[in-house]
Protein backbone atom coordinates (compact mmCIF):
# COMPACT_ATOMS: atom_id res chain seq x y z
CA UNK A 1 0.00 0.00 0.00
CA UNK A 2 1.18 3.32 -1.33
CA UNK A 3 -0.33 5.57 1.47
CA UNK A 4 2.36 3.60 4.49
CA UNK A 5 5.46 5.36 2.41
CA UNK A 6 6.52 8.78 2.44
CA UNK A 7 3.13 10.60 1.81
CA UNK A 8 2.68 13.68 3.82
CA UNK A 9 0.01 15.87 4.52
CA UNK A 10 0.48 19.31 5.72
CA UNK A 11 3.42 18.80 8.10
CA UNK A 12 1.68 15.30 9.51
CA UNK A 13 2.92 11.63 7.84
CA UNK A 14 0.31 9.92 6.52
CA UNK A 15 -0.56 7.69 9.11
CA UNK A 16 -0.33 10.91 11.80
CA UNK A 17 -2.87 13.09 9.74
CA UNK A 18 -5.71 9.56 9.81
CA UNK A 19 -5.01 9.71 13.70
CA UNK A 20 -6.11 13.68 13.70
CA UNK A 21 -8.98 13.30 11.54
CA UNK A 22 -10.23 10.23 13.93
CA UNK A 23 -10.00 12.42 16.63
CA UNK A 24 -11.51 15.92 15.45
CA UNK A 25 -13.76 14.37 12.83
CA UNK A 26 -14.71 11.74 14.84
CA UNK A 27 -14.13 8.74 11.44
CA UNK A 28 -12.13 8.27 8.66
CA UNK A 29 -13.64 9.75 5.72
CA UNK A 30 -12.02 9.43 2.12
CA UNK A 31 -13.30 14.00 1.63
CA UNK A 32 -10.52 14.55 4.44
CA UNK A 33 -8.24 13.12 3.04
CA UNK A 34 -8.52 14.70 -0.48
CA UNK A 35 -8.63 17.56 1.52
CA UNK A 36 -5.65 17.78 2.87
CA UNK A 37 -4.03 17.16 -0.42
CA UNK A 38 -5.99 19.53 -1.53
CA UNK A 39 -4.79 22.40 1.31
CA UNK A 40 -1.52 21.38 0.36
CA UNK A 41 -1.75 22.24 -3.45
CA UNK A 42 -3.69 25.71 -2.27
CA UNK A 43 -0.79 26.47 0.23
CA UNK A 44 2.15 25.29 -2.72
CA UNK A 45 0.47 27.70 -5.09
CA UNK A 46 -0.10 31.11 -2.53
CA UNK A 47 2.42 33.90 -2.78
CA UNK A 48 5.16 32.66 0.08
CA UNK A 49 4.74 34.16 3.49
CA UNK A 50 1.07 35.56 2.84
CA UNK A 51 -2.18 35.32 4.83
CA UNK A 52 -5.16 34.20 3.53
CA UNK A 53 -8.67 33.67 4.37
CA UNK A 54 -10.29 30.26 2.80
CA UNK A 55 -13.53 29.30 1.41
CA UNK A 56 -15.40 26.31 1.09
CA UNK A 57 -17.46 25.32 -1.39
CA UNK A 58 -19.18 22.39 0.82
CA UNK A 59 -19.99 21.36 3.98
CA UNK A 60 -18.89 17.98 3.60
CA UNK A 61 -15.55 17.27 5.18
CA UNK A 62 -13.54 19.75 3.44
CA UNK A 63 -13.95 22.35 6.33
CA UNK A 64 -12.66 20.07 8.51
CA UNK A 65 -9.06 19.48 6.75
CA UNK A 66 -9.11 23.45 6.99
CA UNK A 67 -9.36 23.60 10.39
CA UNK A 68 -6.86 20.91 10.98
CA UNK A 69 -4.01 22.10 9.08
CA UNK A 70 -3.97 25.64 9.12
CA UNK A 71 -4.74 28.22 11.51
CA UNK A 72 -8.72 29.32 9.78
CA UNK A 73 -11.23 27.84 11.35
CA UNK A 74 -15.10 28.68 10.67
CA UNK A 75 -15.16 30.22 14.44
CA UNK A 76 -12.53 32.70 13.90
CA UNK A 77 -14.00 33.51 10.74
CA UNK A 78 -10.72 33.10 8.44
CA UNK A 79 -12.69 30.05 7.20
CA UNK A 80 -15.94 30.37 5.56
CA UNK A 81 -18.56 28.28 3.96
CA UNK A 82 -20.20 29.37 0.51
CA UNK A 83 -22.15 26.35 -0.28
CA UNK A 84 -21.94 25.59 -3.77
CA UNK A 85 -22.22 21.86 -3.64
CA UNK A 86 -19.05 21.33 -5.37
CA UNK A 87 -15.77 20.02 -3.72
CA UNK A 88 -13.65 22.69 -3.99
CA UNK A 89 -11.63 25.07 -1.80
CA UNK A 90 -10.48 28.46 -1.99
CA UNK A 91 -7.64 30.13 -0.56
CA UNK A 92 -7.42 34.35 -0.62
CA UNK A 93 -5.81 37.57 0.08
CA UNK A 94 -8.81 39.43 2.60
CA UNK A 95 -7.45 42.72 1.61
CA UNK A 96 -7.36 42.10 -2.74
CA UNK A 97 -9.94 39.32 -2.79
CA UNK A 98 -7.30 37.32 -4.83
CA UNK A 99 -7.24 33.88 -4.41
CA UNK A 100 -6.22 30.32 -6.24
CA UNK A 101 -8.99 27.63 -5.93
CA UNK A 102 -8.65 23.82 -5.99
CA UNK A 103 -11.03 21.39 -6.91
CA UNK A 104 -11.77 17.41 -7.19
CA UNK A 105 -11.81 17.00 -10.82
CA UNK A 106 -14.71 14.48 -11.91
CA UNK A 107 -13.07 14.05 -15.41
CA UNK A 108 -9.64 13.04 -14.01
CA UNK A 109 -11.16 9.88 -12.23
CA UNK A 110 -11.05 7.40 -15.44
CA UNK A 111 -8.27 5.65 -13.40
CA UNK A 112 -9.52 5.83 -10.17
CA UNK A 113 -12.69 3.70 -9.98
CA UNK A 114 -13.07 3.29 -6.45
CA UNK A 115 -12.52 7.58 -5.57
CA UNK A 116 -14.72 8.15 -9.00
CA UNK A 117 -17.48 5.31 -7.36
CA UNK A 118 -17.28 7.32 -3.98
CA UNK A 119 -16.90 11.14 -5.57
CA UNK A 120 -20.38 10.40 -8.24
CA UNK A 121 -21.60 8.15 -5.60
CA UNK A 122 -21.87 5.30 -8.23
CA UNK A 123 -22.96 2.44 -5.74
CA UNK A 124 -24.19 2.37 -2.43
CA UNK A 125 -22.20 3.33 0.29
CA UNK A 126 -21.81 -0.07 1.87
CA UNK A 127 -20.37 -1.51 -1.68
CA UNK A 128 -17.39 0.26 -1.65
CA UNK A 129 -13.90 -0.30 0.61
CA UNK A 130 -12.55 2.73 2.17
CA UNK A 131 -9.07 0.83 2.00
CA UNK A 132 -9.82 0.75 -1.17
CA UNK A 133 -10.50 4.36 -1.70
CA UNK A 134 -7.70 5.93 0.53
CA UNK A 135 -5.05 3.46 -1.40
CA UNK A 136 -6.30 5.40 -4.48
CA UNK A 137 -6.52 8.57 -3.27
CA UNK A 138 -2.39 8.41 -2.28
CA UNK A 139 -1.57 6.69 -5.12
CA UNK A 140 -3.09 9.38 -7.39
CA UNK A 141 -1.60 12.33 -5.43
CA UNK A 142 -2.40 15.37 -7.03
CA UNK A 143 -3.03 14.21 -10.46
CA UNK A 144 -6.88 14.18 -9.73
CA UNK A 145 -7.49 17.92 -9.10
CA UNK A 146 -7.40 20.87 -10.50
CA UNK A 147 -6.65 24.76 -9.87
CA UNK A 148 -7.72 28.17 -10.74
CA UNK A 149 -7.08 31.73 -9.90
CA UNK A 150 -10.19 33.18 -8.76
CA UNK A 151 -10.89 37.13 -7.67
CA UNK A 152 -13.81 36.30 -4.46
CA UNK A 153 -17.26 38.19 -4.50
CA UNK A 154 -16.58 41.72 -2.04
CA UNK A 155 -18.88 39.82 0.53
CA UNK A 156 -15.48 37.67 1.30
CA UNK A 157 -13.16 40.48 1.90
CA UNK A 158 -12.33 42.24 4.88
CA UNK A 159 -13.47 46.18 5.65
CA UNK A 160 -13.45 48.19 8.37
CA UNK A 161 -17.55 48.70 8.74
CA UNK A 162 -17.87 45.38 9.30
CA UNK A 163 -15.40 44.95 12.55
CA UNK A 164 -17.45 48.02 13.82
CA UNK A 165 -21.17 47.44 13.36
CA UNK A 166 -22.88 48.12 16.42
CA UNK A 167 -24.52 45.89 18.52
CA UNK A 168 -27.90 46.72 20.25
CA UNK A 169 -31.27 44.81 21.96
CA UNK A 170 -33.64 43.49 19.47
CA UNK A 171 -37.35 45.03 20.90
CA UNK A 172 -38.82 41.73 20.21
CA UNK A 173 -36.74 38.74 21.53
CA UNK A 174 -34.40 41.14 23.78
CA UNK A 175 -31.02 39.72 22.46
CA UNK A 176 -28.10 41.24 21.37
CA UNK A 177 -27.75 41.70 17.33
CA UNK A 178 -25.72 43.67 14.93
CA UNK A 179 -28.02 46.60 13.91
CA UNK A 180 -27.21 47.01 11.19
CA UNK A 181 -29.81 43.85 10.09
CA UNK A 182 -32.28 45.60 10.81
CA UNK A 183 -34.72 47.01 13.26
CA UNK A 184 -34.89 43.58 14.82
CA UNK A 185 -32.77 40.76 14.61
CA UNK A 186 -32.65 38.10 11.78
CA UNK A 187 -34.52 35.26 14.00
CA UNK A 188 -37.18 37.96 14.27
CA UNK A 189 -37.85 38.67 10.69
CA UNK A 190 -38.54 35.19 10.52
CA UNK A 191 -35.08 34.46 9.54
CA UNK A 192 -34.32 32.00 12.48
CA UNK A 193 -33.89 28.41 12.78
CA UNK A 194 -36.87 27.69 15.16
CA UNK A 195 -40.04 26.12 13.69
CA UNK B 1 -8.27 35.65 40.63
CA UNK B 2 -11.70 33.03 40.94
CA UNK B 3 -10.51 31.55 37.70
CA UNK B 4 -7.52 30.01 38.55
CA UNK B 5 -9.62 28.00 41.19
CA UNK B 6 -11.65 25.16 40.72
CA UNK B 7 -13.51 25.95 37.15
CA UNK B 8 -14.37 23.26 34.78
CA UNK B 9 -15.14 23.85 31.17
CA UNK B 10 -16.08 20.35 29.95
CA UNK B 11 -14.04 18.05 31.19
CA UNK B 12 -11.40 20.15 31.11
CA UNK B 13 -9.46 22.56 33.95
CA UNK B 14 -10.04 25.85 32.97
CA UNK B 15 -5.95 27.06 32.13
CA UNK B 16 -6.19 23.75 30.48
CA UNK B 17 -8.99 24.74 28.15
CA UNK B 18 -7.57 28.17 27.77
CA UNK B 19 -4.50 26.13 26.16
CA UNK B 20 -6.86 24.18 23.70
CA UNK B 21 -8.74 27.67 22.81
CA UNK B 22 -5.25 29.09 21.88
CA UNK B 23 -4.21 26.19 19.78
CA UNK B 24 -6.97 26.14 18.05
CA UNK B 25 -8.69 29.46 17.41
CA UNK B 26 -5.60 30.76 17.61
CA UNK B 27 -5.87 33.23 20.59
CA UNK B 28 -8.43 33.89 23.55
CA UNK B 29 -11.63 35.27 22.55
CA UNK B 30 -13.80 35.68 25.25
CA UNK B 31 -16.62 34.48 23.47
CA UNK B 32 -14.92 31.27 23.45
CA UNK B 33 -15.03 30.80 27.40
CA UNK B 34 -18.61 32.02 27.41
CA UNK B 35 -19.67 29.24 24.51
CA UNK B 36 -17.51 26.78 26.69
CA UNK B 37 -20.11 27.63 29.81
CA UNK B 38 -22.92 27.58 27.38
CA UNK B 39 -21.82 23.80 26.30
CA UNK B 40 -21.87 22.78 29.76
CA UNK B 41 -25.60 24.14 29.82
CA UNK B 42 -26.83 22.78 27.07
CA UNK B 43 -25.70 19.23 28.27
CA UNK B 44 -26.80 19.65 31.38
CA UNK B 45 -30.29 20.01 29.94
CA UNK B 46 -30.14 17.30 27.65
CA UNK B 47 -31.78 13.71 28.48
CA UNK B 48 -29.10 11.24 29.08
CA UNK B 49 -26.87 9.57 26.46
CA UNK B 50 -29.15 11.18 23.85
CA UNK B 51 -27.08 11.87 20.84
CA UNK B 52 -27.49 15.78 19.49
CA UNK B 53 -26.62 18.07 16.73
CA UNK B 54 -25.73 21.32 17.03
CA UNK B 55 -27.14 24.91 15.67
CA UNK B 56 -24.96 27.95 16.60
CA UNK B 57 -26.63 31.15 15.64
CA UNK B 58 -23.42 33.45 15.51
CA UNK B 59 -20.04 32.22 13.31
CA UNK B 60 -17.83 34.54 16.16
CA UNK B 61 -16.02 32.06 18.12
CA UNK B 62 -19.22 30.13 19.47
CA UNK B 63 -18.85 26.89 16.87
CA UNK B 64 -14.95 26.97 18.32
CA UNK B 65 -16.12 25.91 21.87
CA UNK B 66 -18.90 23.83 20.41
CA UNK B 67 -15.97 21.50 17.80
CA UNK B 68 -13.11 21.89 21.08
CA UNK B 69 -16.01 20.43 23.57
CA UNK B 70 -18.42 17.70 21.54
CA UNK B 71 -17.88 15.44 18.78
CA UNK B 72 -19.95 17.70 16.60
CA UNK B 73 -17.95 20.07 13.89
CA UNK B 74 -18.38 21.78 10.65
CA UNK B 75 -17.11 19.05 8.34
CA UNK B 76 -19.04 15.98 10.24
CA UNK B 77 -22.13 18.44 9.82
CA UNK B 78 -23.62 17.23 13.40
CA UNK B 79 -22.61 21.28 13.70
CA UNK B 80 -24.44 23.82 11.83
CA UNK B 81 -24.11 27.49 11.19
CA UNK B 82 -27.86 29.31 11.33
CA UNK B 83 -27.01 32.97 11.40
CA UNK B 84 -28.90 35.66 13.26
CA UNK B 85 -26.50 37.31 14.63
CA UNK B 86 -27.60 36.43 18.06
CA UNK B 87 -25.02 34.88 20.72
CA UNK B 88 -26.89 31.49 21.19
CA UNK B 89 -26.63 28.12 20.24
CA UNK B 90 -29.09 25.21 20.49
CA UNK B 91 -28.31 20.81 21.14
CA UNK B 92 -31.11 19.74 19.77
CA UNK B 93 -32.63 15.87 18.89
CA UNK B 94 -31.63 15.50 15.00
CA UNK B 95 -34.35 13.11 14.96
CA UNK B 96 -37.37 15.13 16.62
CA UNK B 97 -35.68 18.59 16.26
CA UNK B 98 -36.40 19.03 19.99
CA UNK B 99 -33.52 20.85 21.80
CA UNK B 100 -32.57 23.11 24.45
CA UNK B 101 -31.51 26.64 23.23
CA UNK B 102 -28.90 28.35 25.67
CA UNK B 103 -28.08 32.40 25.01
CA UNK B 104 -26.24 35.03 26.43
CA UNK B 105 -28.86 37.22 27.97
CA UNK B 106 -28.06 40.87 27.99
CA UNK B 107 -30.60 41.72 30.53
CA UNK B 108 -28.37 39.86 32.88
CA UNK B 109 -25.33 41.60 32.98
CA UNK B 110 -26.00 44.61 35.07
CA UNK B 111 -23.30 43.44 37.80
CA UNK B 112 -20.27 42.66 34.97
CA UNK B 113 -19.35 45.93 33.73
CA UNK B 114 -16.30 44.32 32.19
CA UNK B 115 -18.28 41.54 29.83
CA UNK B 116 -21.25 44.05 29.08
CA UNK B 117 -18.70 46.56 27.37
CA UNK B 118 -17.62 43.70 25.42
CA UNK B 119 -20.53 41.83 24.20
CA UNK B 120 -22.70 45.09 23.67
CA UNK B 121 -19.65 46.94 22.22
CA UNK B 122 -19.87 49.73 24.83
CA UNK B 123 -16.26 50.52 24.28
CA UNK B 124 -13.24 50.11 21.74
CA UNK B 125 -11.41 46.78 21.86
CA UNK B 126 -7.96 48.84 23.08
CA UNK B 127 -10.10 50.11 26.38
CA UNK B 128 -11.42 46.33 27.28
CA UNK B 129 -8.74 44.47 29.26
CA UNK B 130 -9.10 40.47 28.40
CA UNK B 131 -8.25 39.80 31.79
CA UNK B 132 -10.97 41.67 33.54
CA UNK B 133 -13.87 40.16 30.89
CA UNK B 134 -12.34 36.77 31.83
CA UNK B 135 -12.52 37.15 35.79
CA UNK B 136 -16.15 38.47 35.07
CA UNK B 137 -17.40 34.86 32.99
CA UNK B 138 -15.68 33.13 35.62
CA UNK B 139 -17.33 34.50 38.14
CA UNK B 140 -20.52 34.71 36.98
CA UNK B 141 -20.45 31.51 36.10
CA UNK B 142 -23.87 30.52 34.43
CA UNK B 143 -25.67 33.48 35.66
CA UNK B 144 -25.53 35.21 32.83
CA UNK B 145 -27.35 32.82 30.40
CA UNK B 146 -30.80 32.32 29.41
CA UNK B 147 -32.13 28.37 28.55
CA UNK B 148 -35.68 27.75 26.47
CA UNK B 149 -36.93 24.45 25.04
CA UNK B 150 -37.16 25.05 21.63
CA UNK B 151 -37.70 22.71 17.84
CA UNK B 152 -35.71 23.39 14.91
CA UNK B 153 -37.06 23.58 11.38
CA UNK B 154 -37.85 20.72 9.16
CA UNK B 155 -34.68 21.73 7.04
CA UNK B 156 -32.57 20.84 10.38
CA UNK B 157 -33.89 17.67 10.82
CA UNK B 158 -32.20 14.38 9.11
CA UNK B 159 -33.93 12.68 6.34
CA UNK B 160 -33.12 9.89 4.18
CA UNK B 161 -33.97 11.72 1.09
CA UNK B 162 -30.98 14.04 2.06
CA UNK B 163 -28.55 11.31 2.23
CA UNK B 164 -29.27 9.56 -0.74
CA UNK B 165 -29.57 12.79 -3.50
CA UNK B 166 -28.07 12.00 -6.58
CA UNK B 167 -24.58 13.51 -7.76
CA UNK B 168 -23.96 14.65 -11.67
CA UNK B 169 -21.64 16.50 -13.32
CA UNK B 170 -22.57 20.05 -13.79
CA UNK B 171 -23.44 21.29 -17.68
CA UNK B 172 -21.62 24.50 -17.35
CA UNK B 173 -18.55 24.14 -15.19
CA UNK B 174 -18.35 20.19 -15.28
CA UNK B 175 -18.12 19.88 -11.78
CA UNK B 176 -19.53 17.42 -9.74
CA UNK B 177 -22.67 18.62 -7.56
CA UNK B 178 -25.52 17.13 -5.97
CA UNK B 179 -28.77 17.52 -8.84
CA UNK B 180 -31.38 17.94 -6.20
CA UNK B 181 -29.87 21.59 -6.37
CA UNK B 182 -31.19 22.19 -10.18
CA UNK B 183 -30.09 21.59 -13.78
CA UNK B 184 -26.79 23.66 -12.79
CA UNK B 185 -25.18 23.66 -9.70
CA UNK B 186 -25.57 26.92 -7.23
CA UNK B 187 -22.26 28.13 -8.46
CA UNK B 188 -23.62 28.20 -12.58
CA UNK B 189 -26.54 29.69 -10.90
CA UNK B 190 -25.06 32.88 -10.29
CA UNK B 191 -24.79 31.57 -5.96
CA UNK B 192 -21.32 30.86 -6.55
CA UNK B 193 -18.47 33.31 -4.14
CA UNK B 194 -16.73 34.14 -7.12
CA UNK B 195 -16.67 37.86 -8.44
Amino acid sequence: MEREGDMKIGTYAYDEFIEKVKEFHGSIAPGIVAGGVMVDIAKANLPEGEFFDVICESQHCLPDAVQLLTPCTIGNRWLKIAETSRYALTFYNKYTGEGIRVYLDAKKLGDWPAISAWFLKEKPKKEQSLDRILDEFCRARTAIYGTEKVTVKPSFIASPEKKHSAIGLCPCCGEAFRTSLGERCPACQGRGPYG
